[in-house]
């Protein structure tokens, strides 16, 4: 199975990195831009019966290393 | 709207932060994992009349921006 994990920080935790592509953009004109957030794609083969079971892995997963659950949240996928 | 940009490492180029999660999620003992690959996920609003406008913008801004497409691929999702 194709998993499919993205981390993101929190609302309300400051995104300087995103902070520094909307101000870029912003100076290249793409003046549109707004609330920019970056995150994380973590994506992998999975060797699982089914999917519920692989849901929860990944979720232990997140929770155990590929996620700093203090500032930042996460989705899964499995595909 | 919605913008979503995704940057990966194209196939082929070497992934040390995915070997990385790799080997740290085979030693706490998620073996069925392989071919980790990580990437980045820019999420923002972005002010555009129309679906086409906003993903021919969305690619503009990864080719100056937010890719090196020497050695990155990237998506983009408008919602």
């Amino acid at each position: 199975m194709k998993a499919k994990v993205q981390v993101f920080l929190k609302p309300g935790v400051l995104d300087v990195q995103g902070k520094a592509i909307e101000g870029a953009l912003h100076g290249l004109g793409f003046s549109g831009v707004d609330h920019v957030r970056v995150g994380k794609t973590i994506e992998f083969d999975l060797a699982a019966s089914d999917r519920g079971k692989a849901e929860a892995e990944l979720k232990d997963m997140c929770e155990r290393l590929l996620a700093n659950t203090v500032i930042e949240s996460y989705r899964v996928e499995v595909a």
